[in-house]
């Protein structure tokens, strides 16, 4: 090998590693990164800018955001200094596993899940098992226990609701989890507002779990990246070594302080989505072929019975409507996912799978 | 140990790190973090109010910022390809330590320089090796490369300007470092602009060198944490692996890309500040017991001979200006570091400076 070569100095745990991607493709109506349609109140954006022209631009952030951090703590009803806040719970969740994660170590995923915990986990070098969701992609909150037990695991990761199947596990089942679990057990609440339920309540009894959370879902703010983790303060502690310095610009640090200060225009959104989520799943399950799954996120995973699910994509993308093509998922290779829209991104995508059912089924009886 | 102890699963390296910090003052006068004095111009924060108005806060950022990378690269005088941007350089060197660096791997640090290098290798689970800078805190360019091909570095970094001390490694010495190091060749160029001096020029012919750049100092753009990373593209897709999907909220991206196109504005903020950091050196080098250090950067390291640094810091920072304690980087306990500011701002820095020395002498008399 050339001694120049610089890939001859990158682990090889990373080589073998697929970069996560998403073929960049846009349309009309975008129904494929569970965006909210919604925008934050227009109050909220001129407070953001206000607070830009009268701050000078050159100045580090804060070393540490003090003032979020306390708006998040009354927020979620935690300590602030159980609290870190990132560049999008994605910095977080790389920051808890840098400083858990190595050869030798092992974490526990949900399959099918969000990939980046695997991904992490295997740039790290540590081994990222998974743990199937059942036929019906809802967690086995027993098995679960017992694998952790059982593999001896550093993390044992839940999403809840899971991306991207929609499906919870119940805070009951989640303590009982942290009770069992040798490790730590980090719960991925990026859709808990769309479900009612949180395992925050449980940080007080159970030193062991992480919960991390987002701006980019409910909070209508995907494009200004801020995320946050909670957990025992002196877990936090070590966790925060691993966050870069000023690690969150101030632009996203004041929408995210302003946006807390405006819970009714939070609740009201979340009302309008999930509303649009059950009609979204009862009008999907009336289409004959066509399988929901329920979701308890903002987004609805579908199985296409008889169609081939890569031509409904391409069909409905052509007719203006991005979905998420996770046919490449595990488990998941009849399987489209769409974000919940306003109602008419929502009456558009029904129209255009409709319409790419018709397609398949008259191109199959030619 | 109790088994739900949430500490007992954070690694033995990390649990021996000391934390990033920065103790939380403010001054009037603020010289203490190498920020930009003077701002970037009112149009370029003009148009990126205007982008803000006329795009969704909701919608994620471009997956891979491209536009902002083509900006990059023809600011820059480097292939696309070649080049990452992310939420501050800090981002970046996570990113390319997380692909690199594991237990075994050894990474060689200029002491004394930026603290991060050496943080990120310890929780990574890597040895840091210090290689001593000269008494005038110059580099020795052979002595590094020997010490590289000793230890058989997996990164050699070399922060040129160096934090804290100023100083530059030549391209051509950094040329030949690439020519005889084992493993990759780290250069930081935070501070480049103030140098005059880049090894962009270098990396077609080493594909072993790595180059981190920022927009936090010369681009006056600290409070929006936009970096970049040029290499060889081959090692660009494996540093990739790392770097965290939509890492760059779209407003800081905006901005980078309104303030690449126009490089006259930048080009006056440089000259101006490298004029004062003269004026300033001068005027250090003339107060009895003050030894400033010679600088290529945005600030200056100087050596107190007689006063106790800690109290000349207290002592300025009462009349209203901050500078950084540097005594407890090792080799610097008899020094302060100060960032060139203004013209009124290094004025008030000097003045504040003389009465702290008067005091000081007073004191010793008494």
């Amino acid at each position: 090998m050339n001694p120049r070569d610089p890939l001859q100095k990158v682990k090889y745990s990373v080589r073998c590693v697929d970069a996560y991607t998403l073929a960049a493709r846009t349309a009309p109506v975008k129904l494929n990164q569970n965006e909210n349609p919604y925008e934050l109140p227009e109050s909220i954006k001129r407070g953001v800018i206000e607070r830009m022209q009268a701050r000078p631009w050159s100045r580090y952030p804060d070393f540490d955001p003090h003032e979020l951090i306390e708006g998040l703590a009354a927020f979620a009803g935690w300590k602030p200094e159980g609290i870190l806040a990132g560049n999008g719970s994605n910095e977080l969740i790389q920051a808890l596993f840098m400083v858990t994660v190595g050869p030798g170590t092992i974490v526990l995923v949900p399959e099918p899940s969000f990939t980046l915990y695997s991904i992490l986990t295997r740039i790290l070098g540590g081994e990222s098992m998974p743990v199937l969701l059942d036929d019906q992609f809802q967690y086995d909150p027993v098995d679960l226990a017992e694998m952790s037990v059982a593999v001896g695991a550093t993390l044992t990761v839940v999403c809840s609701p899971n991306n991207p199947t929609g499906s919870v596990m119940e805070p009951a089942d989640v303590a009982r989890l942290c009770q069992a679990a040798p490790g730590l057990v980090v719960v991925d609440e990026a859709y808990h507002e769309f479900s009612g339920r949180s395992v925050v309540p449980l940080l007080a009894e159970h030193p062991n779990l992480v919960v991390l959370r987002t701006f980019s879902k409910a909070m209508s703010m995907a494009g200004l990246r801020v995320g946050y983790l909670l957990a025992d303060p002196a877990l936090v502690r070590e966790v925060n070594k691993a966050r870069l310095p000023y690690n969150l610009n101030f632009v996203s640090q004041t929408a995210a302080l302003l946006a807390l200060a405006e819970p009714a225009a939070l609740r009201r959104t979340v009302d309008t989505l999930v509303a649009a989520r059950e009609s979204l799943f009862l009008q999907l399950a009336r289409i004959p072929g066509v399988k929901p799954y329920p979701s308890q996120a903002n987004f609805i995973l579908f199985e296409l019975e008889n169609a081939d699910p890569k031509a409904v994509f391409e069909s409905v993308w052509k007719r203006g409507v991005l979905v998420r093509d996770v046919t490449g998922y595990p488990r998941l290779g009849r399987c489209l996912r769409v974000s919940v829209g306003s109602e008419e991104e929502n009456t558009a995508f029904l129209a255009a799978l409709r319409h790419a059912l018709e397609e398949q089924r008259f191109r199959k009886e030619e």
